[in-house]
């Protein structure tokens, strides 16, 4: 190990606004539908309440990375959502990182550790 | 989109004791030096003070995803820390959690969407 190791699994891109699990299920179920979901579908494709999802959409609306459009149908108000190109542009972001995270830990996560190896002495 | 779909982008195995970035980081770290790591190189490759690292560890500990040893060395305290067996088994868990979602992102992420939909650029 070296001095420019420093920070080598910080994942400092891992944007906290799209970190957070349920967001990242918004997202991802928003990035694989371009055109825009309805709350209903949204809701659940991520397996959210009511309130959870209306809580996550608020924090990703704030945050610019989701809009929200709500029309009248049969005299119902249907919210839809959709990833805002900001929204887009952070979540390629995003993915790089984890995917970078993936091949770090895929590379050493599958040999099974020996389980009486003990703590290293070095 | 079918009633199958429900919960398609839930993610429900991205364990939350795990899925906290900073943590997310540490496992990592270990995951990749099975042997086991000093607190000092731990704390540098993560990016983290003293005081944070501290706090997740306990966190890790706790959940008994982490065991740390304690010995003297020129009359200097040297912690390190490594991943249990099941600490181990918990992070391949949520990998291939993570694996499914990067595999569900990248598919859908890359080709970035016209922010004017609709109109045919020739």
């Amino acid at each position: 190990m070296t001095r420019t190791d420093a920070g080598r699994y910080a994942y400092e891109g891992l944007d906290r606004i799209i970190h957070e699990r349920a967001r990242l299920g918004i997202l991802t179920s928003l990035v694989a539908h371009p055109k825009g979901l309805a709350f209903a579908d949204l809701k659940r494709l991520c397996g959210l309440t009511d309130g959870n999802l209306n809580r996550h959409l608020t924090a990703l609306q704030e945050a610019g990375l989701v809009e929200t459009a709500k029309r009248f149908e049969h005299n119902r108000p249907l919210t839809s959502c959709r990833l805002t190109e900001e929204g887009h542009a952070r979540y390629v972001e995003y993915l790089s990182v984890l995917e970078q995270l993936v091949r770090d830990a895929a590379e050493a996560a599958r040999p099974v550790p020996s389980p009486s190896a003990g703590l290293a002495k070095a």
